[in-house]
């Protein structure tokens, strides 16, 4: 009776996409455990960018700073 | 101090419940384990149905086909 | 489907008293919100001492710390 | 970046199955998220039969009564 | 690799705070354990006051109750 | 009162960087938004190799990797 929570970046993910997650989650568990799907829980949680930190920074500011860099070292 | 985490499904749970469950969790773990409700956080997340999933199955998808199966073995 | 995580200081925890809470927190959400006990998850996580900080510290220093005051506070 | 916890009860999961569904989820969340691998973190927990809770029964004990009432019914 | 879940009340934190608790603690892991920010996951989730509980109530009656019992102390 | 928990690979880290980790993240929340100590909770996990993936790999897997990578590179 597997639980899976599954943290991602709001950014606009569809419905269909979430199914193929939970779809894809389950069926791995059922291959590579035996879990039975019918007791496997999947919970996605979608968080804003300003709530999701990396390299010390929220998100965007994080992106914003990696395209820079990208960008002089290209020039 | 413990601390509880709740997740259900969001299907209109009124702030009166909510505050039944908090209480009576809190209860709980005070006469199971004499925990002091003064130290007992409870956070109770409520979770979109294309974020829940269950038998390989976005929840009101997998509601559907389940009340599908059962009409057809009713009749 | 609920999905319930309580985490408690590790001390002795027996494994009636975590029966005891499972029955009760599952029992609980059937009572408030009629959630069907056969898809209802509890995991329990007991957390060592020295891993668990409130007051801004861990949680043996600090239950420490707070005898000592109160015995002051009692001469 | 995704941040990805499995929780599974403790029943001899080898590092091998480990590694397949860490590659497993990883990739999906490739495919179907186009998700960086580099930035996916799975983080997987073992939990005790007697810390997880399913129909208001610790795992063991709940099993133990299905099992009963297979054999009932059968006969 | 760290991963930092920060359960906040919801009460109008600001971007900038966000990014100052972002920065704070993904520098203290690099203070205190080496860790590499470059690879340190922060995420911030705010949680409203009725599904907040400590002391048995939600956070705003719990609020409400220590303030009466404050003003009727110091009469 | 906020509930932080913080996951980091297991790697011999010792109860003094644990408290200091407490201290630490205890002072940034009444700092950044004036949170009482009293009623902030740090959670620290630590997590096995073997249960931690990145990369679409467990984390010791990885790093051999990726040394394997960078000593072919400067060579």
């Amino acid at each position: 009776m597997p639980y899976v929570n599954i943290k991602i970046t709001r950014e606009n993910a569809t419905p269909d996409q979430k199914a193929a997650l939970i779809r894809g989650v389950t069926d791995l568990l059922a291959e590579v455990l035996n879990k039975d799907p019918a007791t496997t829980f999947i919970v996605i949680d979608e968080v804003a960018f300003e709530d999701w930190g990396v390299g010390g920074l929220p998100v965007d500011e994080y992106r914003r700073q990696r395209q820079s860099a990208a960008k002089t070292t290209q020039s």
